[in-house]
């Protein structure tokens, strides 16, 4: 059975043509969906006959959100925190052994009705891609179950066991990461995609960090590093070193740091949503950017830090906030995303993509941060099917 | 007919016992409303019977929202003025005559198709109660059917005649200060219950201020003011000497200003949507506050400098940027803007009060920051009924 959607008042297919901008726009445009995959693009009047038709109402129609970097399989609640932090209280990263001690407590079925909750709350604001990462179980089983509830809700799930030392390594934090290497990434293997790792002051050094990546890279996981998040360290440099797919926040980079990311394949993943739920500095995505490096916007979904599942906020604080362009805010949401999950097959819509778009009850992709919280994604099709 | 809401996680009523917080919160609670009214609060398991029944599913209950400022009658769209300011173009006020020209070009179908789409957009996003102006017609017939439109969608509509001084009275602004106290009002008089002024280099000074808002009040209009926004001027004060419901923006204040409006029964209405489209330097609500003035929340939702009509989004903001706490954002955001509009039956939830609620999918108003961007509005009830 194939879709048609039309009536589309502007079409950003992050595949351009030569000489385009980077988001490949397509004015009065039509897409033909059939199965899962984006079959036709191109001008509406020009466009095959489907067996259905949506009218984009003449709305802007954009390739799905790709997000990145989450971590939806928690329990708990931290509003108390953050009220307090948002009064003057200094957030230093402790906060995280709450949500590990409720994670532990809690059973499976509510973390998994959690983790699907929110997932169904991303998906309705436009996200069809999304990571999901484990990290407040970080014993050998609570981590097992973590990747497998993360995995039954995405495919792109990582193993972040070094997310931090529990309280019961205290002191041991070598031991500690010689169970995130040994038997923990054993248990959670089957399940993850990914390995992480956060490598900051107070959680994992560079020894650690990089023993941590090595040991998931050589059971075939790829890597994406915690990096540079809350202070200048060797986080970037590592995950360029490693040849990893993103390093995640970035708000403390140096020259060294923005060159490397420059001449590498490792994404810069920025996550406002962090800065602005930590009243931080936000990082400098215009010296990325200028520097030639590629940046992915994400939300950092998480309860302590950062509770938005909202795409379309990250793209209205990287305009506000980063001095990023709507358009570069825009594709760094999707198709930076994709690249920073090395997936070729979600960000855009060409031939052969998955369909999964996004309808806007806006005229144009630049309203996701001119209008500003307002909730304009109409309506998402998610592997070909109307979400 | 009666309806019960129950299964509440915390209520908001705005209506402290003595002792309580401002918020007047309620723990598993429940709200009977019959008619337009609220006819009962207090803990469900002392609730009456009613007909029928909301289920809040563990959810917060607050009043619905009161946006005390909106700019909802207009045509075009300013997203390319908006992509370029926020490329670094300074805003001067001068975009405004760009909307005045579309308005004057437009059809009255036109103006009413949008502020009605904008109005359903506000409410489905919890706004029960919203004021809307004129002001981006600037001639006799303009401004009346404006207003005509703003009444049509909310009772709380206010005469903006004096928002800037139209290019066809360029070096003549004490003519058309003229025709604004004279015939203008008299035209547009019919369908307002307020009258307003921007006071503020390039628009309006204090003295062609005070005589458009005195003309208003000699027709039995209520006063508010735009003041303070763009440089500390005489706004706040003419404001306060006259009585005014409310002075708004509020970005720049002197001591004298904070004072008088501590002294006042002039709410100082922040909308801080406006600083976040502008990227300007947003009002300090703390010394605000702590002087002891009234604070109101709005969105100022106009298609220049703050084109949102999120509550939700204005009570994140304040958090972030202007340190109000939670619990003082969402009472800005319903009780503050009922006293901005001098209503005694929005804002609150107590028996006598309009049945206008909001249902959030969060168990805590404290979310609503916790969680920015993230639609949290589950259901909204207005006049007794499911919107």
């Amino acid at each position: 059975m194939s879709l048609l959607v039309d009536n589309i008042g502007e079409l950003v297919t992050n595949d351009p043509a030569p000489g385009d901008g980077p988001l490949g726009l397509v004015p009065e445009a039509a897409v033909v969906l059939e199965a899962r995959e984006v079959v036709w693009v191109g001008p509406a009047d020009a466009a095959p006959a489907a067996d259905q038709r949506i009218d984009a109402g003449g709305g802007a129609v954009l390739p799905g959100f790709v997000d990145s970097h989450s971590h939806l399989v928690f329990a708990g609640d931290r509003a108390a925190e953050f009220a307090a932090r948002m009064a003057g209280e200094r957030y230093d990263g402790g906060g995280i052994l709450t949500t590990v001690a409720a994670t532990r407590a809690a059973d499976d079925e509510a973390l998994r009705a959690t983790a699907v909750r929110l997932r169904a709350e991303a998906l309705r604001q436009g996200t069809t891609t999304i990571e999901i990462k484990s990290g407040y179980g970080l014993t050998v089983a609570d981590e097992a179950r973590s990747l497998k509830i993360a995995f039954e809700v995405s495919p792109e799930s990582t193993f972040l066991g070094a997310h931090l030392v529990p309280p019961e390594y205290a002191g041991r934090a070598d031991d500690y990461v010689a169970l995130v290497c040994g038997e923990m990434l054993a248990a959670a293997e089957p399940y993850a995609r990914w390995v992480d790792v956060f490598c900051e002051r107070g959680a994992f050094d560079a020894d650690q960090s990089r023993a941590v990546l090595a040991a998931g890279m050589a059971r075939g996981l790829g890597a994406r590093v915690h990096a540079n998040q809350l202070s200048a360290g060797p986080g970037v440099r590592l995950a360029v070193e490693l040849g990893a797919a993103s390093a995640d926040h970035c708000a403390h980079l140096g020259e060294a740091d923005i060159e490397a990311l420059a001449g590498s394949s490792t994404v810069a993943t920025l996550v406002p949503g962090a800065e602005f739920s930590t009243r931080s500095p936000y990082p400098d995505a215009r010296r990325l950017l200028d520097a030639g490096a590629t940046v992915a916007l994400a939300t950092d979904c998480n309860p302590g830090t950062s509770y938005t599942s909202s795409m379309s906020l990250c793209v209205a604080l990287a305009v506000r906030e980063m001095r990023m362009t709507p358009a570069e805010a825009v594709w760094a949401a999707t198709a930076g995303g994709a690249r920073a999950l090395r997936r070729e097959d979600v960000g855009t819509l060409r031939p052969g993509a998955r369909a999964d778009l996004v309808v806007l009850s806006a005229p144009s992709y630049v309203h996701l941060a001119y209008r500003p919280g307002v909730p304009l994604v109409r309506q998402v099709i998610h592997n070909g099917v109307v979400a």
